[in-house]
Formats: C-alpha cells, sequence, structure tokens
C-alpha cells in the first residue's frame, strides 16, 4: 500500500471581522445577551461540582482580562481585591482559589455587582486599547481573552441547561427558542480515505497571526490510516434503534468504566431525554425529539457503545482533522439562537461530509494527550489547558451552543468520558 | 434520703396576646422582616445539606398552611399544584418530595413568587378565618402553623449565618446589628436540689388549651435525683479556659465519636471563632468576641467534653425543666433584633438562676426519646417530631434566635450530636 | 396515683463457682473452644468495619491481661513490644493503635502465633496468680478480663457469622449443631405492673463484691410507670406477620433515620432471612426458619418498627430490669453449643416473664447514656464504656451466643440502631 | 525532514524452548514457587480493592483453564461448580461474579483446596494434552492461559508487597532475598532518532504464531518524530534530586488530577519509601534504597511530573518499541528472584539504549487506546483487554517481577494514572 501525502488545502481561518475593539465588545455583548433570560436566581445556581453558576461565568470571564491584562500594570487598582479569589478558576500560579465544588454558595457579589464589574473592565480595557496603551503581550491577552470568553459562553448554555433540568419544575431557558422544522437527514454514506502522511495541528500562536490554543499546536506530520469516515453524524433516530435492540443492557458493548457508570447512574438513554424516547428536555423546555437531528448528550461511553453496537468506530482526531480542514466552517452555530441541533438537510454533494462544524461535537477515539512538539504557553497562561492532559477525550467541530467564530479544524475540546451536559454526539467510522 | 415532691408552681404560659387573626399577621410578618435584608440570591444559598435556603423556609411554612388547612377543603385549587413536591419537607403520608440536599438548586419559583405565594395563601386564609368558615381542626392546624412558622424564622437565621460564612467574604446578613455592650456575666453559683418527684411536660394539646407540641406530652411523673444546677450558661471567656487547656486535643475528654468528629473537621474552637479566639463572625460580620456573653455554636460532643473538663455534667432535661418551670419566660429573644447572645448583667436573686430562656439553646444530657405515655398526633401531623427520636439530643430554653413567645418550659428541641451552627451552648450540673 | 415502692428482691447474682484460677483456665478455654473450628484463614476475615476477625478477638482478649496486668510491673519485658499496637483495641491513653477496619489485613501475626501468644499470657498471668504475686488492683482488673474475655466470645460469634455469610459459598462454621426441635412459643400474655418507684442498677464494682460493668452503677431510684410488659420475645412467626402486611414498606412505621437506612441497603427482612421467608443462615449454615423461636438479627429501627406496626413499644431498660430482677439467670446460652434462639416450650407459671435471659438480646427504648451519679473507671479502662454513651441504645438479656455467667438483670450491652448482625431481637411493652 | 523507513530487524521473540505440556508445567509450578512463602493467612489478605489475595491469584488462573478449555466440552463435570462465581474475575459473558473489593473475604475454600483444585485442573487438563484431545482452540486457548498466568505472577507479587507493606509490622515475603550490590548507574545518554516511518505492534494471533496479546495487533505503520529517547532509566538518586528540590510540593509541574491526587494521598515520595528518603519497604522487608537503581512505585503522575521538572518529557510507546525492536529481551526479572530493581553496570555500548526490558515498567505518555486496525478476540475471551480501554496509560518492557519470557517488544501493559504499587518507573525522552 502506497503513502500518499493528503492534499489538506491551505484554508486558513478567516480572522473575524472588525477591529480588536469592535471584537471585544461583539464577544462581550453576546455574553450580556445569553445572560438576559436569566434571573439573578438563575444565575446562581450550581447543579454539580461540574458545572459553574452563570453570574461565576460572567466575572470569571471579566476576572481573566483584569487579572491578565489590567493588573499586569504595576500599580494596577483592582475593583475589587478579594474578587480574586472567587473568581479564578484552576490558576495556581496566580494565588489560592475558591473551591469549584462551592461556586454556588456565592450570593455575594451579586449579579448586579458582576454587571457592574463587567462594565467597570469593559471600559477600563477599552480606554487602555484606544489609547494604544496595550503592549504586544497585552494584546496577545485580549484575544486570548476572546476566546476564552468565548469558551465560557457555551459553558454557561450547557451549565443552566442543567440546572434548569435539575429542577423539578423543568423551566424552560427561553421559552421562546424556535423548535424544529423536521429537515430530513441526509442518507449515511462512507467516504474512504488511502493512507496518508498528514499534517494537522496549528501553527503555534502567537509567532503565528491566527489564533490557536496551545494544546492545538505545533503542526504535525501524523500517518493516517486508510479508513473511511461517515458522511454526517448519527441521528436520534438511529440512535433509538441502539436503545430498542437493548444498548444499554448488553455488558458486551460497553467499556468495563463505562458499564460501572451506566449501572451506578441507572443510564438507559441519553441525558435530558424523557423516559418515553420521543421527548426532550431542551434550552426551550420539553420539546418532542426531532428523529433525524444529530443524537446530542451522549457521554463517551454510550458514543463508543454505540459505534461498536454498530459495527463502527468512533475517529480519531487525525481522521476527523483531515476531513474537516479543507471545509468551511459553516453549519448550526449559537449564533441562530436555536441551541438545538438540528438535521442537515438536503445535500449537494455526496462525497463531502456534512455538519462537521456545529449541531453536536464529536467524540473521537483520541485520548486528549499533548501534541508532539507541544509546549504550553509560558508563565501562569501555560495551566489553560497543558494540565488537564489526563483522562480526557477529543471532542471535534463545535455545537449549537458554540460561537461560529470560535471554532476551526484543529480546534481540540475535551472532557472526561462520562460527560453528558455537553452537547456531544458522534460519527462513525471504520476501517478500509 | 426522702423523696419530696417538689414545688412546680402552675405558671402555665400566657397566651400570646391578641387574636388568632392579628397573632397569624404578626408571625407571618415576622418571617417577612426576617427575610428583609437578603437578596433573592442570598435567599437560595444552601450551604450544607442540613441547611435550606431562606427562600425555601418562606415558601414550606407558607405551603403548610396551604396544605394541611385550605387543601382540606374539598375541591380546593392550588396555588401551583406543582409546589407541593417541592415545598413538602419530610411528610412522606402526603407525597413524593424534593429530595433535601437538593433545595438550593431551586432558582424556579423565584423569590418574588414566594412571596406572591405568601400573600395569596395569607389572603385565602383570612378570608376563611374571617368568614368563620374554619372548622375546630382547621383552627388547631393554624395554631399549630404558627408555631412551625416560629421554628423557622430561627432556622432562617441560623441557616443563612451557616451560608454567609462559608463565603470567603463573610458579609453580614446586617451591618447595623447592634453588638455587645459588654455586660458582665453574673458569678457562677450553685443551685442545690434534693431529690424529687416532679412532673415535667405539658398537657397534650389540643385537647388541652396551651399549645404544645405532641412531643412534650404528656405530663408524667419522673424521680429527679439530687442534684445542682449552674446559675448561668458557660461563658466564652470560660470555654477559652477550656481550649486554652488543650481541651480539643486531649481525647481522654471526648466520647468516642466526637473525638473522631473533632478530627475529621479539625475542630480547633466553636464553630464562627477566628482562630485568633478574640473575634468571631455574627449576623452582623465578623465582630469582637464578647468574654462574658454565653458561648454559642458548639455542638453536644463540645458541651460534653467541656462539661467533663469542668468536672461537672450536662443536665437532663428533667433537671432543666425543673428549675425553668417556675420562671417567667424572658431574656434576649429574636424580638431584640440582635442575633448573637448577651451576658446577664446584675442578678438580684443569688438562689434564681438566670438565662434558662434566650441566648442559647443548652444541650442537656437527655437523649431525644418518647415520654412515657407518648402519642404522636393523628394523620400526617404525626411526623412531625415522633419520627426523630433517634440519634439525636435534647436542648432547652431558646436562643437570641428563637421568638420569645415561641418558646416554654417544656419546649424539646433537637439537633444530632454533631450540629454547630444553631446558637447551641451549655450550662453545667453535677451530682449531689 | 398512688406509687408503691417496687419490691425487687435482693437477688444477688451467684458468684461463679470456683477459684480466680479456675475461672480464668475456664474462660479462656472457651475461647479456644470456640474458636477450635475456624482454619487460619477464617480467623483472619473481617467483613466489615463494625466486625473482627476471630484471630484478633484471640489476641486482643490476651492482650488486654498483658497490657492491664502484666505490664503494669516496671521492668515487664512484653511477648512482643509491637502488638501493642495491633492489639489495643481503642484505648487512647494507651498510646495509638490499628485502624479499626483494617484488622483483617493481619495476616502476621499468624493465628498459631497466637495461639503461642496465648499460651504465654496464660501461663505467665497463672504464674504469678499462684505466687500470690497480684496485688488487690491487679486482681480487680483479671476480674475484668475475664468479663471482658466473654463479651468477644460472643463478638467472635456474631462477627464470624457476618463473615460467612459474606462468602459466597455461605459455609457453615460447625455443620454438626443441633438445630431446632421446634417446641412452641407460649402464648403471649401481658404482664401489668402499677407505677413504683424502684431502684436499678448493680453497686460499683469493686467497691462492692459482685463484678458489674462501670456503666451498670450506681443503683438509683427511678420512677417506673404503670405499664405491661409482654410475657416473651416476638417470635419468627409473628415478625413474618408484619413482613407480609408491607412493614418493610410503610414508612409511617419507621424512623424517619430507620427509613432512610431501609432504603439505602434495601431491607426486606431480618438480616440472615432468605428471601422465601422460610429459612435462614445460620452459624450451622442455611437451615430452616423455627417460626416458634424468637426472632433475631433485628436493627433498633426493625424492633422499633414492629412494636409501632404492632400497636405497641419498646420497654423501657428499667422496666425491663424490674421484670428480670427477681428472676435466675436461665434460659439458652452460648454453653448449650446451639448458637440459634429456641421457643421456650411450656411454661408453669403464667405471671412470670420467660426468656428475658438468652436467646435474643431485646431491644430497649432506652438510648445508652450515663445512669445519675456514673462515674467512669479510673485510668485507661475508664474508656471501656463511657465514652460510647451516644447514639446507641441499650439491649438487656443475653443470647444465644452470650455466656451464661456472664449476663446479669443489670447488665447494660449496647449497639447503634442501624446493627443487625447480633442475637438482637425484641420483647413488647405497652402504656397500662 | 526527510522521512526514513525505520530499519527494524526482524527480531522475532524466541518462542521458549519445551513443548507445550512442558511450558505448563513450568508455568505453573513458577506460580506455585511463588506463593510457596506464604501462610494461607498471608494469601488471604487483600489490602486494597485494586489488589487480590495470592489465593485468589492462584484460584482464578486454574479457573482460567477449566472454563476456558476443559468446561468447553459439552458434559464436563466442574471441580466445584460454586466456584465459577467465585474465580470469575470480569467476564461478563460467562455469568455474575463476586465483586472484585469483596475478594479478601474467601476463607473458603482454604489455600489448601485451591492448591488441590490447581493440582486437579493441571492432571485434567495434561491427560487430554498427552491424549491428544485439544482441539486447535483449546490449545490456542492453553497458550493463552499460560501468559495469562505469568501476568498474574507479576500482580501475586505487587498485590502482597502492598499487603505485607499495610501491616503495621512490615514483614518481609522472603527474608532470605539478595539485596542490592551497589552497582553503578550508567551515565544518561541521549539517543537521538530521526523521523521515520514505522511498523509497531504484533502480527494477531493466533493467526500468526508467535503469541501476542490482541491488544499489540495489529502490526501498523506509524510515523515517529524526531527525537531522543534516553539510555537507560531514571534512578532512585535522581528522583532524590526531584524531592529535594520540592518537586512535591510545586503545582506548577503537576497534571491537574495528579497534583488533587496528590494532596488527597498526602504524597511525598514514591510508594514504600521511608519518610528518611534512605530506605524503603521490599519484598525482602525494609531496606536500604540503592541510589543507582531506578527508581520504582511511581505513579503516572509522578512520572510525567519528574519528567516536566527534568526538562523532558515521557516517551511514546512508538518511540520505545522501536527502541526496544531490534534489542534482545534481557534484564533483572523474576527469574532472578531478587523483585527489586538493579542499576545497569557497565555497560560496553554506549549507543544501544540498556535497561529497556525488566527492572521497572516504564510509564509511556501514550494513553492505552485501541491501535488502528484493533480486533478484540472472538467471545468471552474478546474481554481480556479491549473493555479497558479507557482512562490507562501503557507500560512498556517489563520489570524485576516480570516472567523474563513473558514480556517482548510490542507488550502494552497498563494501568491507571495514580496507581503505584506495580514496579513502575521512567525513562526520559525529548523532542529533538
Amino acid at each position: 500500500m502506497s503513502t500518499m501525502a493528503a492534499a489538506v488545502p491551505d484554508l486558513a481561518p478567516e480572522p473575524p471581522p472588525g477591529s480588536l475593539a469592535e471584537r471585544f465588545r461583539r464577544v462581550r455583548a453576546h455574553s450580556a445577551h445569553l445572560a438576559a433570560p436569566l434571573s439573578a436566581e438563575d444565575a446562581m445556581v450550581q447543579s454539580m461540582p461540574d458545572a459553574s453558576p452563570a453570574k461565576w461565568h460572567l466575572a470569571h470571564t471579566t476576572w481573566f482580562f483584569e487579572r491578565f491584562i489590567l493588573a499586569a500594570r504595576p500599580g494596577y487598582r483592582p475593583f475589587d481585591p478579594d474578587w480574586d479569589y472567587l473568581f479564578n478558576s484552576y490558576y495556581q500560579s496566580v494565588g489560592p482559589f475558591h473551591a469549584r465544588p462551592n461556586r454556588g454558595m456565592l450570593s455575594r457579589p451579586s449579579l448586579a455587582q458582576v454587571r457592574e464589574y463587567r462594565a467597570e473592565v469593559e471600559m477600563r480595557l477599552l480606554q487602555r486599547l484606544d489609547a494604544g496603551d496595550l503592549d504586544g503581550e497585552a494584546l496577545q491577552r485580549l484575544e486570548l481573552g476572546l476566546h476564552h470568553e468565548q469558551q465560557h459562553q457555551e459553558l454557561l448554555l450547557t451549565d443552566i441547561k442543567h440546572a434548569l433540568w435539575c429542577n423539578p419544575l423543568q423551566p424552560a431557558y427561553r421559552a421562546d427558542l424556535v423548535g424544529s422544522e423536521q429537515a430530513a437527514a441526509p442518507p449515511l454514506r462512507w467516504l474512504a480515505r488511502d493512507e496518508c502522511i498528514a499534517t494537522i495541528g496549528a501553527p503555534a500562536w502567537p509567532a503565528a497571526d491566527a489564533f490557536a490554543y496551545d494544546n492545538e499546536s505545533p503542526p504535525h506530520r501524523v500517518l493516517v490510516p486508510a479508513h473511511a469516515l461517515a458522511s454526517r453524524p448519527v441521528s436520534n433516530a438511529e440512535f433509538r434503534g441502539f436503545i430498542d435492540d437493548g444498548g444499554y443492557r448488553e455488558p458486551g458493548l460497553w467499556l468495563s468504566d463505562g458499564w460501572a457508570r451506566l449501572q451506578a447512574g441507572s443510564w438507559q438513554r441519553p441525558l435530558y431525554w424523557h423516559e418515553d424516547l420521543e421527548r426532550a428536555f431542551t434550552l426551550g423546555g420539553v420539546r418532542a425529539l426531532d428523529p433525524q437531528a444529530p443524537v446530542a448528550h451522549l457521554s463517551y461511553y454510550e458514543a463508543d457503545a454505540y459505534a461498536r453496537w454498530a459495527g463502527a468506530r468512533l475517529p480519531t482526531e487525525a481522521e476527523w482533522e483531515l476531513a474537516a480542514a479543507p471545509l468551511p466552517v459553516a453549519g448550526h452555530f449559537a449564533g441562530d439562537d436555536r441551541f438545538e441541533p438540528r438535521a442537515a438537510g438536503p445535500v449537494g454533494d455526496a462525497a463531502t461530509p456534512v455538519q462537521l462544524f456545529g449541531d453536536v461535537w464529536e467524540w473521537t477515539s483520541s485520548a486528549y494527550t499533548a501534541y508532539p512538539g507541544f509546549r504550553a504557553w509560558r508563565g501562569s497562561l501555560g495551566e489553560y489547558n497543558g494540565k488537564f492532559m489526563c483522562g480526557q477525550w477529543v471532542l471535534r467541530g463545535g455545537s449549537c451552543a458554540t460561537p461560529r467564530d470560535h471554532v476551526r479544524a484543529s480546534y481540540r475540546n475535551f472532557f472526561p468520558p462520562d460527560a453528558r451536559w455537553q452537547f456531544a454526539g458522534l460519527r462513525l467510522a471504520r476501517d478500509a
């Protein structure tokens, strides 16, 4: 078998439009938009240790700008020096911080105070930016801070979804959200590829112009074996077939840890599905499941078990990136204000996979580890990604809760294998 | 040794002034008064499974009136039928209920909605009351509901104290609370009593006119051995002596379970004391400890260890009640709006114990069990007290957070031995 | 209502026959007899933190004699100085000790070594005893050590029963044990008693000649209200009626903690009962349940729920002792080598309760607390009983696994309310 | 940079000498040899849920032969049908099994019975083998059973080491074990390699003649980036440098999960090291640490933190295998009866890495996942490896407790990142 160099077109992601100041205003406004439907009480709920209250997300993303940009200048007077402790997430090198499982106990500062904090930091930062008073490193941190805030925008949505679902009243985040139009899922096709050596990963930012997290770098050559990738994600209807076939009762389909977790949690269906398998909890309340839409809210264990049941497997992240790299970042994203995956509808080119971007994050078979040559960013920000490279799995592509300009082909999201509260589904792959 | 019948004067507690409607309005208004300083966010915090959010207290006490009085009439349309599930605390015979540790996740209904609920139920109930449309049993349940709400008023205060203390900012519930005037604790005297047969307990309500919980009944004869009771509770200064003498490091002073608990929790001083042993967290924020004031926020284990260290013991509840029965219910209560124990100041009659009522609940050496002839109330309300008669200890006398007209000489409060977040202290006793 | 002084005959328990040396040899031999059917492997199993391996019981009882008698003499050379750490159970004042839940990990010392240890300490102790070389305090400790060892003899049996039951093979401790002869339980009669002042408790040993634990002292006057006591314990057949009536499914019958425990442990019947309710695991293996025999292996929660279901209650320990004090200590004990409760068979005097002693320990409604005037023994031995006076309940009367000369009317056994692995049953009482 | 095909000589591991029957006898005898120093009590200890008693290892390995070979023939009468439940480790498709954490409670069957079981199954199996009465699949399972038993031989040693260490007496497994001769560790050199495409993995057995586990297959091409590999493992002296430099106190060196684990367990040094950092617990008892010997008993977290501290990283499994493939499987193994890692001593060829095999398993940076094209074995034996491909990391090379003919260059061992009780150390790598 010959090894071909894969033809990866040089499709660098377009820089998002607008000046840095404009982008800063836009990203910050989007957080405000997402939080707008929430009462101060809603914004305080922490339904599990892995989730954070919306108020905390709003404050922490602001703290990130204050601490890493504004406070880098000697003599800076913080908005409130006590808040360093409250809104530092996990930066050991910055100092001690409030324990994550206790974020839901913070009735003070109030949501109103956090909004004041946001306004004040925004003003200070824009003043510095307008005055040309931010050096190169500060500007880079500003860039990073925007991506950081976008990440938390998605978490704000998935965390509040979980929080509202835990309320026996199961209230809607926004009752006005537009539901499914029941588009059809295109037929599933297998897109084959020969063995090749591909370069995956992104040039290291900030040396490179285009932003990427440190965990996406460096670009590196990798041998991708011959394989076939499904043309679209697995749908709710297909996953229902797995359930109906007893998939949740057959240990032979599951990883050992997954079977133990299933038993401990009495898992019988995806998170948020109603036991009638016809309805599911959404950010718009309990609604009919769209059978054609991509299945979401799966753990890695469920995605892996489904793939085994289907006689297939999950793709590696290299296989996924190879397929995604030539494609534009288009699909169903947070900007649509729908917050539920939807079917792709009619597809033009049968040879091109659809929905790689948007709708659902796709679990890959790749454990989240360092790329060859990986270097964490210098200083505190080196804690951003690298220290989590253990016990998690890579997901790719973004979801209906991801801002469109946040994601890219090289983007590596990661979650523990039992996490179900993200918009996470799967796409099948198989050996050639 | 001869056994004398103790001379217990028939000092029935005076009925609180006013008609039932007036009392209803007054008690309900007091809850609103206590909740007034709290934001909607404050009112949502649940800092541990044993505590409840203030909002939940406000709703549950209202549900109690609605469920047990209004809803007893066929055809009643509840304010919101779903709230039965949310605000039933533990009445198995009423139906399933929301798990206690998850009360803090209820952002909905909002505090504003709960206040509407309170207003609506108050209106409906007063209408029925004014219309003479409540039968005897309903009137009894109304009486009970008032005492029930008063109990929750104290819990609202102790729970919010714990919640605010858990916030690293340690904010005040009310910064305007008047602090200590540093009155002197009177000298500790031992008040001796010969062996006697006493009748303790209260006539069973509602057969008897005066309200009492079922667990205070029936009145029954008990042989009280000769003993001496301390004239006042143990002070902060005295407890400081125990700490300074290594009391928290000497296992020989502790019950076995208490020593294990101390080690698991790294206990070194009463809850809320600062490590400098000079300051403590109060509902008014962090303030100087008043050495003359009664020590509070002790577990049973700590009270018991202190008594052993002091060469004394805790009193039995019969000893306590015998001393308290002839005395008026007077002292420092919630109505003072101070919410911290204070020293008694100069005392007139050296032979009369002081501060039996108010300031701090006093741990007794009596396990919380049924009195001879105890009968739980009929029906669902029989779950109020009886089913908790295991693993808890009796406290007597009320605290600075108890409404004055809520407590009486026969009143039996009860908490598990490791509970520290109540205003609980101790009074010494010894064998004659 | 008049109060009569109860006529408690002065029936001091007869001293067990034989010299101290003879008794020492006999008690020690009984431990060996009980351990004889066990392999070294059997003797190592610890099936739960509350239970101990048989080997540990054999060693700890020996350590008790060595540490508190032999080692009290200056210059004593211990059998093995490292064993102090291993075989000290919980005497904080003696020094640190091996954590209780880890006793099952001690493959060394071997059972053979422990037997050597037993032989060596026995020889040393008998030498000192024969030589008249033990002072008064040492002789008292020897007396205590015998009672201590008898307590552990019962625990050895109940612990090994649990250990073997945890083995899926459910092997017999001794397959040759004689089973039930299916005697009939006598009809249940209610034996009424008027209110009286009784003296319960035992004179404080060693000031008094007759041995008693410190927790049984001092004798003290107590007012016992009018009541009636059942003439015999509840039988298996009667308890089966509770099960068949849905007793394990009705929360209204249970203490709140008990219901939570039942749910956590999926309790549906007494421990060791087979799900067919016809057979049970015994020390002789799985055998048919004798419907006439007293029910055993109940927690306090189950005993209390049964009594409530039966419209009765558990007796207080004073009520129990008052009934037992005039009676000889006779019944079915460990010396019968049967280790299962049996029915009483025909009864002569209908006015006398039967089976107060032996067969099953009887849960009382009395929390395990200090008697008025209680003084723990001086020194380390003061840790024997007093520090456990929290969270436990008193049981009375001894069981089919108790040595007959170990128990007496004043004897107070105690266990936490969820303990099921003892031979614990109940006798009903009710208010007059 | 050019990519060269790595020159991997075809160094197929030599088949172990002797007929299958001879190898069967030899492997089985080695288990008996390892268990010989253990008393029946030693063989019963389970010191943590992850470890198993030696008796269980002896029985389970026997059950493996009986269940998968002997019992495959219809009409087979098992040695004891109840033992299927006891000694099935985790084969869901075979049937239910005894819970792993409770293996230490099995006093029955006795060690003696397990030895009878071993003898009987050996006899039956050899009879079938001698009679030519095993078909091809049975012979393959026999081959597999030998490798399976060898795996358990190592676990028997590491589990008993942990068990004896948990005993406060810290007894030796064999006091006669020869200790260190204090050979010198060779100087650490970096062995560089250019980028290449290598084939790693083993041909799928049993299609291929040479045995390999399913998780080692199929052989597949992989691009290995340019890198350098350390010539030998990290020594105790080097690891001591990490400790002395505060490595256990600096969160910046640790994975986030690792730091949490360190704090929860108060880790300050490798498992088994004495706090004086000069001695360690070994299977020969507490002995002086050999500074020149490879460090062992590290978790992945510690290995990873050390590498980061040293400015290096762990090798990938491909890098490791590429280095090991050309080398003979030689080094310090279980057959030496030393059971402690030793220094390599003088090295001839500076360009060849040493100690890739034996002494310590080497943590790699590769998460344990499926190779491209991986197929689990058919049937129940497919549960052997595949279902554990989540949350674990690959270790390579074997240890001083591994049988020499058990390991090979393609062998993939795997453990969770917090496992410390294996003989696991590390070898450094770095990017070119």
